[in-house]
């Protein structure tokens, strides 16, 4: 054992000072990679149970000289929330800070604690007639602070934003052990600069986040899906404005799907088509009225060909099981024998000829190989995976993943997008935001991470790569 | 002439260096305070053309040690666009800076430089059926640049949330004079830290905004305004969760005035009552319908005594002349003799305690003082102005605005408000945040300032007050 774990065990206890077998699901990441250079390891798994606590273990931390590594419902996808394989790290788990401070109807906010699984808070806030409006498919075990700490994207963004959009104010342990908390929930707030948004979506690099408020909205009365099917995606593009014309603020999801993710799905509602869309409306008036605007939006788009076919789910069940299906393909991909991912994004009057442009390229590259893309198209993110050709294992195509990700990143950035949409940068990314991302602004981050964690402790190497004086400065 | 303005005139040519006369306007700041402390006086004022000039000219300031204040149209209220009484710094204009780069229908945006005229840009837009949510009284004035680096607010906040929630990318000119541009205009776009929500807000002292694009949506097809009238302010928190169930996302606007804020208006659609609300609904759908349904919520609501009376405007006319009493508040305020201002958020839930509080404390200090109160009630944003006693003259008063200021200011905090909610900090408040701020997060704000402007060039002693060391490090 390393004297640093009975240092920790000593001030915390055994409890919250895990190794060995009890260590392995927070070393683990949520796609199970667990070999090679993404294999984590901890020197131990920290479980702190109140904010002070968190504040009390990062200042050991800090006297100890090692990095910590902070986690939510560990469901990221970028390898940002888990060890590296020094053995050398602490990762600091923040799933026992999960107490809902408080739901306030009539100032529309949520204060809730960064574990907080994120069903429960959609969960309490519903039982109280209002809507937290984030979803994404890992709701049922992502966390609040995860949901920030990486600006969450998901299926609510096209109405509602991301999490960004939707949080009025944030309590954060600084570098130092301090704490910074500006959970006043006011809609305006002008004192200083913006820290709020700086610490969302910095993947912890900069601080933790140990609670926040949230906006809420009330509860749709009615909510309607419809699963549409195109000829292209030009089709699904043009089909936006339209809808946007038609029903307002009430379109809530707009997700989209190529002809292979439709194939990968067991029971389709409608024929597989190139493109396939699933539409949601929210409103705060009654069913027969939304059903009603939906079908008034539908009916003259069928009739003048915009579209193949449509189907409005007609119960709620069945609307749910148009979602599942949706939220069923990553799943799916993964039994189909998995595929390498890009999670990207492009302007939306690009989006079509990027596909057609980035698919031709992949031919050409890697004759036979699958593009599978789906994605949340009214926000141009597009989850642009690449299985392999027919009677190839993953493991057979592996080795193509970097020059299978340059001519991916290539092609989005000759259109104009973002090789980094809604998933972070994590480990995974950071070489590629090293190498493509704006020298200017890179230089500006590695500014503030330094002024903000001069000593480089929280989450090192994550986000911004370090240079040549290794992953932490201090370690 | 201080030999620093002829280097930059031999550098960049008359035209683009002012002073004197020419400076004048850049000088004084919206309000006309031009005298005491307040009263500004710039080494020269620099009016580039393009963004090339712009980071010409930083450079040359950083070469001849100069401070800058950039500044937009003028229109701030908080003395931070405007030199100091020195006559050391330099104003760095942006209104030449002012075209429309593009307005793209399918991507749903606008790329426009820092120099636009907000109602220019508005005007823009709806000449392709978008909409440019951000509206406020000083539209057909203030700038796109002024916007963002003070996070505008307005009366559509409720609906479309302040500047920052519209933006989607900047482009900024760094202290070091060096470009960074992130206008791919993406909804979704995680490459490393969020630099742009930290230079929204920032009031220039980080960087300066020199173009940005903007979220459009489609242009309401109706818009309707209605005037109530209500026995107390808890009555009109009360009708604001009922109106959002009832009107959904249609819910605009939604503004309050105090009654001595009505009595000064000419001509009232409603008797004066102790509160007034002007709500206003925007809808995708045609105006029949939208009438109907805001009646549908007002008729109940006013037989059920939860309003006094209530006028819909029955024409555009109508709506814009109950819109234009609204916002001549301010000005009517100032033919009345003016009054000490104060800009301020609160918790909803929170708002009517904290205003009979404020009231009766401001009694008890300053008997006959005359607090005429209005805002945007949705934001829980009130102008909290205090007029003097009947008789006496603001001049008479001004000697007690530093002990208001603390009255007002004291009780916002007690509950749990801020003192700063649209306006910015400036140099006005910049002793009020640095003593009222939480320290660390003051400490925070410190160290990113020295991190992005290390020689405190950049609109020095502005939101974030310098220390002993004096306003400028290197001047």
């Amino acid at each position: 054992m390393r004297p640093e774990l009975g240092i920790l065990r000593a001030e915390f206890g055994a409890d919250q000072v895990l190794d060995g077998e009890a260590a392995l699901p927070f070393e683990r990441d949520w796609r199970g990679r667990a070999t090679g250079a993404q294999a984590g390891r901890a020197m131990a798994v920290l479980c702190p149970r109140s904010v002070d606590e968190v504040q009390a273990m990062v200042r050991a931390a800090a006297r100890l000289h090692l990095a910590l590594v902070p986690q939510g419902g560990n469901t990221g996808l970028v390898l940002g929330g888990t060890p590296d394989a020094s053995g050398a790290e602490l990762v600091l788990s923040l799933k026992r800070l999960n107490r809902i401070r408080r739901i306030d109807p009539i100032n529309a906010t949520l204060t809730a604690e960064a574990g907080c699984v994120l069903q429960t808070l959609q969960q309490a806030c519903a039982a109280q007639q209002l809507l937290l409006p984030l979803s994404l498919a890992a709701e049922g075990q992502c966390t609040l602070g995860g949901n920030l700490a990486t600006n969450a994207g998901g299926t609510q963004v096209l109405r509602w934003g991301n999490a960004r959009d939707l949080c009025l104010g944030l309590e954060v342990v600084t570098a130092d052990g301090l704490l910074w908390s500006d959970l006043d929930g006011l809609r305006k707030d002008h004192r200083g600069l913006n820290l709020r948004d700086l610490f969302i979506g910095s993947e912890g690099v900069l601080g933790l986040i140990t609670a926040a408020v949230m906006k809420l909205a009330p509860l749709p009365r009615s909510r309607l899906s419809a699963w549409l099917t195109l000829p292209s995606l030009e089709a699904a593009l043009q089909l936006l404005p339209q809808a946007r014309a038609a029903l307002g603020d009430g379109l809530s999801g707009f997700e989209v799907m190529g002809q292979a993710a439709q194939l990968l799905l067991p029971e389709l509602p409608l024929p597989a088509a190139p493109w396939a869309l699933l539409v949601e409306v929210s409103s705060h008036r009654d069913e027969a009225q939304t059903r009603a605007e939906l079908e008034a939006w539908l009916a003259p788009a069928l009739d003048a060909g915009r579209m193949l076919d449509a189907v409005v789910a007609h119960t709620e069940a069945q609307a749910h099981a148009l979602w599942a299906l949706r939220e069923s393909i990553p799943g799916a991909q993964t039994r189909a024998g998995g595929n390498l991912k890009h999670d990207i994004a492009l302007p939306l009057d690009r989006i079509a000829a990027f596909v057609a442009d980035c698919e031709a390229r992949i031919q050409r590259a890697f004759p036979g190989a699958r593009p599978t893309v789906f994605g949340h198209l009214g926000d141009g993110n597009l989850h642009f995976n690449v299985a392999p050709p027919v009677g190839q294992s993953l493991a057979e195509f592996q080795p193509h993943e970097a020059a299978l990700n340059r001519l991916v990143f290539d092609c989005v950035a000759d259109w104009g997008g973002s090789f980094s949409a809604e998933h972070g940068i994590g480990r995974l990314r950071a070489a590629e935001l090293a190498a493509r991302g704006d020298a200017v602004g890179l230089d500006l981050m590695g500014r503030i991470k330094q002024a903000l964690d001069p000593a480089n402790r929280l989450n090192p190497g994550r986000v911004l790569a370090s240079g040549s004086d290794g992953n932490r400065a201090d370690a």
